[in-house]
């Protein structure tokens, strides 16, 4: 086990590697654990830098304050990796939609795409719209790594899938039916599908930027592919998805950069998500991992799905469900599990409970005696 | 065919008793649809009859604005069956926690449950304080007979879930994360069970009342039961609804009341909800039909599940996906198929969509040889 890890170490630069690791489906000293959204307003110190930076997109525009808040929960936890600081609009704003947050009501676009003209008009972004998330994704992976020259844990990039940055463009901002880009998708398919057609040029180039600066593994947020009708999902969401995880490098500086695809409510088309070639599959809290696991063998890893809202119960409470869930997954004996929440952290997550779940995990899939991971 | 519904009619007393038959996995001349949510807003004869009530609320608990709304729809469309008008939060309004409805917000309560005295407090209302809502139920089952005494179609009771209700209890309201629930679940779980256990009780005793006055088959909304990690569904929502479904009349007046489970977002739970006893389980529009009826087989009829928002898209769009679900289906070859969308109707929805679909159902499942259904 020491021989193995110490290998690793001067093959990868990582000092916790984890997490890729378990991507690939490769047997790990324990279960890697990060969460979705762990640099964020349940943390005092987010919200100190975030004060400091007037705005959340100036928070997220600046790559020195992006640097500093990815870092805040790594440096308050046990992590095992860290995700870049960034908002998913980021490229539709590039593409000229006009990103503002309102307050209460999150994201809107000042400038909507509503008919064939405003479709007509998109384009892939330059590079240099959005270097400000390829200058914060170069400084964070510097940042990262210690006096000893080794990189604490790996670092993740990410983008939003085209079916759900679609829906954000076409109806300005959240919804809860999502009637506007339905009507398209029901009345002018072909618009839609022009749509998506940029969009996923669009985000194949920003996560192929963002692995040349420095991300180690990506992730596909497709926060509303479980609004589609089954059927509508393939072909809508997944299908462009797929042409994501086929086009993205598989490799960078001779390490493999791996993917995963999380559809939120999706836990019924995993099999589909799995033959898309992605590395990884995100799932919410509602699907058994068990289940999962039968479904997609070692074909993918797994990362998930526990309900952020354990954070809220007692230290107990956390440490059985988090036991539930390492059972639930056969994990560490199987490989290819990443221990997150099935959705991102709440604001009004006690801070505390996160150390509570964190070393739980660590301590139930560490191997008998403990080593330190230097 | 036509002797074997003489038969029938004889037998119910129902002109047309295609959706009992349906959920009883029995054969049926035609693939049976109904809408939910098809008593609403986007009707202009609701807009009109709940204007002249005054408020939702006065139009829900007068039997004769109940009666009226509840037909329009039969009125106007050729569908299968009637649903009682009313609202999934009377119990817990009889309850004694005042429900009021704030324009653009939804239901509110003035007394949600906080703390161990608010689920002490707790009692099974009287059949007096919901008097109304069974007073409805006979006057829409009697207007349904036509001048011939035949029943037009049968009628359906509802009511929420036992976990729905509860979230509703709890939250004071809709919820985004149900935090205030989930904090009890993973915190005070006795205090919650005890709730569910005075809850659960209550809508047995109001779905077999609202049985007597005259419904013929019951329904029962687990709208928030998706909201739930797999093990604390099975939990803290199924199993309330199967101690549900096992202590409900199976029979009145000498005729079969079918039951149905509609879990929103539970598709991954449906082999469960199969294990309750209930005769028919309601699918959301991400599930595949083909994976549900493999998964099933003919222990349960389904019904379901398509976006309700096809009803935006053109008259095209609407026959191709009808065909297209009702083939996912293999209805109506294989019986025990009621067809309906997988979540109530939005109040946007143009009414004449409604005309195109339910013809659509109905033309491409009759018989070769159309006959009249009287």
């Amino acid at each position: 086990m020491r021989d193995f890890r110490r290998t690793t170490h001067a093959m990868t630069g990582l000092a916790n590697d984890t997490f890729i690791r378990a991507l690939l489906r490769q047997p790990t000293p324990h279960t890697p654990v990060w969460l979705m959204r762990q640099a964020g307003r349940y943390l005092p110190e987010y919200l100190a830098t975030r004060k400091k930076a007037g705005s959340f997109l100036n928070l997220a525009k600046t790559p020195d304050y992006a640097t500093e808040v990815t870092l805040q929960p790594l440096d308050r936890y046990d992590l095992d990796a860290a995700i870049l600081f960034s908002d998913i609009l980021t490229v539709p704003d590039a593409m000229g939609l006009g990103l503002r947050f309102v307050e209460g009501e999150g994201p809107v676009f000042d400038r909507p795409i509503r008919d064939e003209a405003d479709v007509a008009k998109l384009r892939v972004p330059s590079r240099e719209s959005l270097q400000y998330v390829y200058d914060a994704t170069t400084q964070i992976r510097r940042s990262l790594v210690r006096g000893d020259g080794l990189q604490r844990v790996p670092l993740i990039g990410f983008s939003g899938s085209p079916w759900t940055l679609a829906c954000y463009m076409i109806e300005g901002g959240s919804s809860r039916d999502f009637l506007k880009i339905k009507t398209m998708l029901y009345r002018r398919p072909d618009l839609l599908h022009q749509l998506l057609e940029v969009t996923t040029c669009a985000v194949i180039d920003y996560l192929t930027a963002q692995i040349e600066a420095g991300a180690q593994a990506v992730m596909v947020f497709d926060t509303w592919g479980g609004t589609l009708a089954h059927g509508a999902y393939q072909k809508w969401s997944l299908a462009f998805m797929e042409r994501m995880v086929r086009s993205l490098p598989r490799e960078h500086d001779g390490f493999r950069v791996p993917s995963i695809i999380f559809t939120k409510g999706g836990g019924g088309w995993i099999s589909d998500i799995a033959a898309t070639g992605v590395d990884a599959i995100g799932l919410d809290w509602t699907m058994d991992p068990a289940v999962a696991r039968a479904v997609v063998g070692q074909r993918c890893a797994l990362q998930g799905n526990v309900d952020p809202s354990i954070l809220f119960g007692t230290d107990d409470a956390i440490r059985a469900e988090v036991a539930a869930a390492l059972a639930a997954f056969d994990s560490p004996r199987l490989p290819g599990h990443v221990f997150n929440l099935g959705h991102g952290i709440s604001q009004f997550t006690p801070p505390a409970a996160v150390t509570t779940l964190i070393e739980a995990v660590h301590e139930m899939t560490r191997a008998d005696a403990p080593v330190a991971m230097t």
